[in-house]
């Protein structure tokens, strides 16, 4: 009931790269809102093997597995669901290259090549768009970009990675161990049969990554950004962590820092146990925004299934068709990441228990200039393998980082150190 | 950093009328980020008794008190921020009609006149523009109206009352009388002295007619939706509904229930009380959406506060400046409230305690073919002032209107009794 400006009667024609479950439910959404049908013509789909994906609820439609057709058919956008920086990266390069916007889901193209993307965009008069590329089907790219663009924004952190939140929450409400919850996630369809990129944080730095190009304008190089996976959480650390008010979720955040230096961390985390982030359940996403002028605000929801996903790609796409022609200019400029900022640190041990551990860990944090803020060790425990916990002022990461080599090497580590970051504050 | 259209090389002129606490911050936002003035540039001030309002900080505006100069300057966009519906809504009409674009965050004059100014804009090639009507700085309408065009929306539920959420949430904390918290919220800032449009509904209620043109391009006339004031809310109250596992919070809500037909309610109900409504503590404001592809996703933060709700001003006026000619074309249809759905009810009883109460008034619901759920006494309350609670099954609002009032006349109510909807379940 939206009717979009005026001159743009003929629709958008579609075309879409990539048939799997987000471009299968980008399909279904346009056929069951037939009112989209005179702004949104899909056209063409190109897969591999197109043969086994042929639907038959879909009418008037070029089924392809070859791209010629396709880019010779000129459509007006082309979009690209089938994922994967290389070949993906050259369908999109030529989409632009002929004057055809661009929806994608591909927060890894969007991460690695994002400024030079933008750029050919603006130089062939077309659009890039990508809200589906982080958080699913929560309009963090429109709410950002749009919504605060009135603000001058200082901070971004948020869950980003459904997987690691299904795993992490129900560890904490399960009290089971990573391993049995990850089958669980596995069965659910929350975990894929490799969970690397989710489990060791590639996924979520992408999408920090395309977040702080949006909020800042600028481009942080994902091997820049400093990741540590989530496989070492125990639940022993649920039971710290609750000692502590908090709880322990993968967090990913960017930070202003400078004028082109930020702040940036991916890994799990302590955060406070009622906060946004602290309360975020299942495999939901939550993300927080700070501004000088606005304060706080969230936005949460569905961070994955192609039904969410496809709504944001859907989404782009009624942006585009209400504004064929050029629309905002977005250019990514180079940042750098700073060093970590002066943080509280929740440090975990596994020991062999014996007398002077306490003395020799507090002797090597104090070499560094590192104050403890709390020691806390809960009964029930082996001797042999004894977890406790060490909470420590804010203080460098290389300092502690020193001061844990310096005891990496004593005999009573039954399992090395892990060092968490403490969010509970204003992050 | 980021370019707009190619074309636009002049700044857009904004006249500001009212120069309140939201129009200062707006000027302040304005003065303290210079990158945005190669496309904003404040040209006017309005305000009544202008002298009083003028400040050192502001270089180069023409302060008055006289309309008339500023319409005869042909301002690019006239930001509303005096508020008020009649001289407000003038000033608007007059704007658009000289085609000049208007962002305001009068929600009182949209949810009054909304649909006949989208239309005004739209035929004189302007546009109008308010997300700071709702939310404050929370980007509810870009997020919903963009971010989520994709889908086909069926819910809005939010908490759009910052004052309410207070007194509720502080009630809810410190066990406290509303009258004390409310002086508490007073001085604090948080409450006007007289705080009747908060804690009647009347502004919760422009909020979630603005929303529902948003999510569903409809109109729903103030009137028509129903409003309860939170007035009646005790801290015995929150005794029972933590038995409940539930919280009582202002709730706004608004539901599609046919093609041109929708459920809305603006009032006190029973939250979850592990809910985003009921987890939303203090002023903020906290809006879930609900569609058929999305599932649901949730916005959060400040509802009110004038640098706040100033950053969603500047943001309307940033998406204008980006796109300074025609734009998306919205109209609102007009809608009718449908009587509430089945639902679960809470109702609370002070009575004169004496035997036969119960029976009295399971009777009364029985008649009206109303199940009874629950019956919950706490101890520790006077005989002639005893309040306690019966929960009942879904059911017609008119019937359980009919039972009550069967009752009304009985001898046994210390305080007539509260009946609240329980919107635990699904919304």
């Amino acid at each position: 009931m939206t009717s979009h400006s005026s001159g743009t009667t003929k629709p958008l024609g579609l075309a879409l790269l990539g048939f799997g479950t987000v471009g299968e439910a980008v399909a279904r959404i346009l056929v069951e809102r037939p009112e989209l049908a005179d702004r949104l013509q899909l056209t063409h789909i190109y897969n591999r093997g197109i043969e086994r994906k042929r639907v038959d609820w879909l009418p008037s439609v070029v089924w392809t597995d070859d791209l010629e057709p396709v880019f010779a058919a000129k459509p007006d956008v082309v979009v690209e669901l089938a994922g994967g920086v290389e070949a993906a990266g050259a369908w999109v390069r030529r989409a632009l290259a002929q004057g055809a916007s661009v929806v994608t889901a591909n927060k890894m193209l969007i991460a690695a090549h994002g400024p030079e993307l933008l750029l050919l965009a603006a130089s062939n008069d077309s659009q890039i768009r990508f809200e589906a590329a982080v958080g699913g089907g929560v309009p963090l790219i429109h709410g950002i970009k749009e919504g605060l663009a009135g603000d001058r924004l200082s901070r971004v952190t948020g869950i980003l990675n459904g997987t690691c939140n299904y795993v992490l929450s129900r560890m904490e409400a399960a009290g089971e161990p990573m391993d049995l919850v990850l089958a669980e996630a596995r069965r659910l369809g929350y975990a894929e049969a490799d969970p690397s990129a989710d489990l060791d944080g590639e996924d979520a730095t992408a999408k920090i990554v395309v977040l702080a190009g949006i909020a800042f304008h600028r481009h942080l190089r994902m091997a820049d950004v400093p990741r540590r996976s989530i496989r070492p959480i125990t639940s022993a650390d649920f039971q710290y962590a609750r000692r502590l008010n908090c709880t322990i979720r993968q967090v990913a955040l960017v930070e202003a820092a400078g004028a082109e230096t930020f702040h940036a961390f991916v890994g799990p985390a302590l955060v406070a146990a009622h906060s946004s982030l602290g309360r975020n359940d299942g495999a939901n996403n939550v993300v927080t925004v700070a501004g000088q002028f606005l304060g706080e605000c969230s936005f949460s929801g569905p961070g994955a299934g192609g039904s969410a996903t496809a709504v944001a790609v859907v989404s782009d796409l009624l942006s585009l068709a209400a504004r064929p022609g050029r629309d905002v200019r977005e250019a990514w400029w180079p940042a750098t990441v700073a060093p970590a900022p002066l943080r509280p640190y929740y440090i975990r041990f596994v020991v062999r228990d014996r007398p002077g551990i306490i003395s020799a860990i507090a002797s090597a944090l104090a070499r560094e200039g590192i104050n403890l803020d709390a020691v806390l060790q809960e009964p029930g425990y082996p001797k042999d393998a004894l977890p406790f916990v060490i909470t420590v002022e804010p203080c460098e990461q290389a300092a502690l980082e020193a001061s844990l080599a310096a005891i990496a090497g004593a005999d009573f580590h039954a399992i090395p150190p892990l060092a968490l970051p403490m969010l509970s504050g204003s992050q």
